[in-house]
């Protein structure tokens, strides 16, 4: 029920078109699913440049199809994340705009212009194989809109590369820390800014690791202050969350 | 090393007073230290109103007197989270304007103002056994300069008393979320609004809470998507987070 | 808001006297702490009987009594859950006709009689060591109006004791198991009745129980197929649960 | 031993057929079996339209059909659960009346009729990623005989969703949560129902998701009170706990 | 129902003093009872010199005197393990002839001789910290009536002084071998033995070696082919097993 | 160095043949490498008719060919567990006799007879998913010697099947309960008789089991005294242990 | 910015063809930069033998030879770890004189002799299994310009095998210890030298193993004292240890 | 069993005073117990300045003074860890020139002089809460005849006052490094030194890091290659192993 059927039913109600007592049964349910719907527009959809999400994770080829032909209807953005090659030929039948980032393993579907921030994000990460977590997070900042700038391969056990870039990455409005093994770059960046640092915990590493536990861990532990964590190779809402700051 | 002593020094290499060997050999190291004081000057120390901070915690009653002391000459505000009401009691002796937050057990010593943001972050906590955590966090905005709301008792289980504050929360610039137990909270917060949420689990709770794992790998999980996560029980962490996001 | 109020409200717009913008505002929002007093109503608060909950754990003494002097004014029943000796003191001045259960660690406060159910619920459990959760258990569904019957020292270690005691037991309407350590009894239970099984694993135990995470792993991997679990020595959840389902 | 072949033992023993001392040794130990085959009897077979349950994980293709066709030789109804589509043709061959869900990766074999109950089980889902469960549970609960209703993708994310349905869930007799990722659907349903809620934390998520320990965690620590939980995707768990409680 | 009521009831119902349906009833139940207690007869108490044994945590001083003044009247040995100094000499004055090993924090009360067998348990232990629980094992394994031989401070870094002890161990019919930190001297004993090794990790150590885990793990892992494992810092429980195993 | 070589060196040493320094040398070092090879001989090679064991798991096909076809030279009985279907075939090529156990994938090869032992193994499992790890330690005790009896199927949830075979177990001279899920049968079997119990947890179940740490852990925490407990699915280490205590 | 170039802005500045502003710009910044690639030179390049270490887990085909190609033009040795048969046929095509080491998965590029130390590393392993992580710690120590001896197969389970080498493995300068399962070797070893010891976990075993955490924690907590922990399985970490310290 | 004796007993055979087979008998089994007590003497004993090493933790205050007035009377130097500062006033009794430094726990005891190294441990610790292990690892380098070189507080969230100090530690022969929390500093340091890095986890933190876990994952996952762990707040452990390769 949006703002233009709540008047009608007031107006229906001081006309008595509707009791008094209808009324009320009306409006104590029915707010919910008006709200609930004003909330999934504001929140998820895209009046304002917004793409919709799918997330294909445990998703079938059919599903995640079906969804972008609905969404495309609608005449809106499209962000699938964690998606497979064959979802992306998939979609490129129903879609031919598509584009797919194999590394971040992210569709981009754009059908209407994003305005482009003036602030950028940094993605500050520390190796080669952290790479795909940082493109999906790359991809999910860009058709939010933002300014993004990557900084790769800057691990802590070669301190020196990181400071030659330090000055870039303190200009940046909010930076996405991504690392994996022990994960110690959050820390040192951290220590270094006066900026939000979102840390991505990666997978990568063997043994011990864990998973992604070990960096975790440290990313939470953090003795720089100004961190905070999102989970295990959560690039996307490293850069949701990024994105959110960086248009404040 | 400062940038009058950088200049000294290239004014005497100029000048021939110290030689080209020497000048590379003193270059070479000491930059670190000079950057090193000047980072510490702009994230720890408190030209711009930043108190010092004193994490107390493993630290003796005299230690953390001798610490606030030499503070104190500096004529800076103090945070001290994790403090005692015995070394609030120290304090006092050496800083008779030291307040005391028992509940949080943060003692603040204010001998400047801090100017106040017109934005606020608001707090939000689940039950009242997270109100230690709340309470950090409160102190720890407050004296970073921030204006702060504090929502409390809004826990998942009656979400309807959530409802009816959402508006309140959803004007703030940036929000705490605090939550123990299940640690619910964060997700349902997390889908009403479009603000940067820090999600600061808490340990309340028994059994297989695990001293706030539960609430930590619930917040982390969120399938909501503007949320990071700090350290169980970190409120100091979140707030000092929220307050840079709020100055942005 | 509740009915009535909402009523008024509607009334007052068939009048004219809140305008149709008054009542839109009014009502996109205010349903949410209507509905939430409301449910309020029906889950925490006790026209039916229901008592109104405190769990004390993190709680002060002073806080205990405080919310128990509010609740008094209600004239509703009170069940005061990880209570100390100290809190029940406290409680005994303003309430003197409050009970201790010390094993059990309850506090509860009968001011309106409460109509006990016909059919039990039946707590069995393994040993004399999580008698405390027994008691816990016994407490909660006393005041929510259950009749309750207690089968105790019926361990898997001595499975006959336990035969012996069947036929009681299957006469229950819902059976909360009880047991730490290993926490086996549920499973054997569980495969003898046809009824809902509420198995509460308890953190007796040392070593290898890790405070309860055996018997808690057990009693979710139970081969048994009528059990479901709660958490870690949650007496008062088990019987909460268990008084619903005898209810039905 | 049923109870005529124990009539005719007593009988025996009365006419002196039996001798007390053999008497004494048959009854000592043969009474296991027979109570045993009558415990299967109730719990496990069907007089009362029962399915027999065969949980296919582990088991090899020829296992399942070989247990079927001796089901089928007893007329009973059959419910095979965590089954391969190759087991499903398999049991074709002796068993044309099978149907299979492959979401919810269950076959089942009606032969006989089952009488529907009359009040609901609500089967309340987060996400679609949730649906495999969701089915599981769906076809255990039917084939037990309960009318059941699904309302799935009402995460908490997006709670004005939830919240649109909440009359209806809240007529349902008992109620079953399926939710991954952080699982706390199962304690904002739990605070808006008084019916018994028994929660599924599904396997679906990633990284701090630790396989489904997440969800798990979070409903075992639910500040909701009438919550229970079952073993991580065990829909046919929760089923079978809900249809004991829904024929109460 | 011990035999003796078992043969009365046979010969009422041939008598026609008990009906045939009126044993029926009696016979499907009863024998649970009976066979448990007669089980208990053989397993828990003592017509063999078994000791009753009390285990004392979480049980009150008053508890444990209570169960003790009952097992005295039965004219029986006592064992009773973690018992505290307090709780000993609360027996005293009910028992006089207690005895009390106050590192293993056991209480012994021997009123009936135990006949010592001729072969002997060798309990072989790391360090000095993993006395306590050799002492439990010892003293069990004593009153349970075993010969005993302890082999004390032969952890792994000083390999030479365990190999100037062999002899001896492999002498012993059963070897139960105690051991801390990373609990390696099971495997090393495991391999130069050919007896039953009943391995008992023990809580000593710090750090990583999580209370005991770290030894726990280290045992189930053995590459030596006869090893078994019980509880951490279960001594009770090894020396109950080498005991049984001593006497077959 | 072997008793006859160790004779040879002391007369040389008392002929002068050796020098006395010399002898000291010799002696300091190479009795480990003797009495190393002695310990190989008693421990694991088979003058007793004790099988060579190969661990199959991580090793190449051509490895455990090529090491059996070493061990046939010393026409020793072999038992190669967790073996696959190829190498088996790749051992008949060298070695005809060779027979393999699917399921519980291992080979065994009698070249020599064993005696058989008297008493016997009775080896109890919980349910037919637990049947490759009976069967691994059935075809161990098998080579090793000793008779084999198997119950199966008598898992907890169905406590009167088990009861019915109690007897036969009881009679074993040493049982080995191999259970997975919740592993609960063998705290009831450890309860019902008085002969040593090895129990094998295995890795049977799902979610929450987490690869069988969910039965280790009830097995580790069991009430019931005689239980010793062995790694996850390590039905080898089970059966070598049995055997041990068997022919004491 | 090397020396020569720091030598060249301190001329410049002094000779005024680069301002004192310019040059504190300068050097408040760039020593990072070129620190950075000095120390990356000392560290990670080559000057003195090292080789290039490319870490091919998680890389592609592609990537891995596009760095060795890279390298080449270097004329350094390369030594690629986690290395698949593949990536070294796409090696060999650029690179003809590569080596690869099929069980330890290394590729090594030798095109500029390595001076041999004639201290010795000792890589000690306790099974078969353990090999693959020898063979990469071998084949690091040896292009790093190690001497280094094997001395495989002597697990704790046989501990004289271990004995009989123990003068060779005392002889080492360093020595590494390679043990999966219980990783007893470990602190064997360490208690019966005075060399530093470098432990590696291995991943092999299974069950309780959980990946190499037990053996992990083992060695973590060996009683030995001069003993330190590589990750598990890191072959190429405890190498690369020991080189520095036989270097030294 | 030392050299004397073993002389004495060939001199013997070589008389005939001790004949073949008693000689035999002797050596087949003594040269354990003397080589035992031969490597106790290379390894824990003190001829060359090592001291005798009393951990305290688990023991009594008696034991402590015992074993400590045992080990004066063989005049070497003591270091006992974990000490409390009641066993260093019941020390002093008996070993007037007892030191105990209080933050480290430690009692040091040194009767014979100790000849220092020339080159140089340097200990560097993250935060001012590492102290008592840094004090640990201080004394043990101390007493074991090493110089050492503190560096404490320069935590990786100011690394400039690390670099600041990178010259003064990579100019030691080999590195401790002591950190907490997220444990970065061990990777930052590993990175920048071409030295052996022995690297203490401590238990510093708090929420996630789990006691110590979060900082030893990090460091056994660094990325840095020269880096090897220890046991969580093992600065003795450290120390040890800094002063054998210290001393190589």
């Amino acid at each position: 029920m949006n703002k233009k059927e709540l008047e009608k039913l007031l107006v229906d109600v001081k006309n008595g078109e509707t009791g008094i007592d209808e009324g009320i049964k009306m409006l104590s349910e029915l707010p919910y699913k008006d709200l609930g719907y004003a909330t999934i527009d504001n929140h998820r959809e895209i009046r304002n440049g917004y793409p919709e999400v799918i997330y294909c994770a445990g998703k079938t080829v059919d599903q995640v199809r079906g969804i972008a032909e609905y969404m495309i209807t609608r005449n809106n953005n499209i962000l699938a994340t964690r998606a497979t090659k064959e979802m992306y030929e998939a979609l490129l039948e129903v879609c031919p705009q598509a584009k797919y980032n194999e590394l971040g393993r992210v569709i981009t579907v754009q059908v209407r212009p994003v305005e482009e921030t003036e602030s950028y994000i940094a993605i500050v990460a520390a190796g080669t194989s952290d790479l795909p977590v940082v493109e999906e997070a790359y991809e999910t900042a860009r058709i939010l809109g933002n300014k993004v700038e990557k900084v790769t391969d800057v691990g802590v056990a070669g301190i020196h590369r990181l400071m030659a870039r330090m000055d870039f990455i303190r200009n940046a409005k909010v930076i996405v820390v991504v690392a994996g093994m022990e994960g110690a770059l959050a820390s040192v960046v951290g220590g270094l800014v006066d900026k939000p640092v979102i840390a991505v915990p990666t997978s990568v590493g063997y043994g011990a690791s864990f998973g992604g536990l070990s960096a975790l861990l440290t990313m939470l532990n953090s003795c720089a202050s100004g961190i905070s964590v999102v989970n295990i190779d959560n690039g996307f809402g490293a850069a949701y969350n990024a994105s959110i700051i960086n248009k404040l």
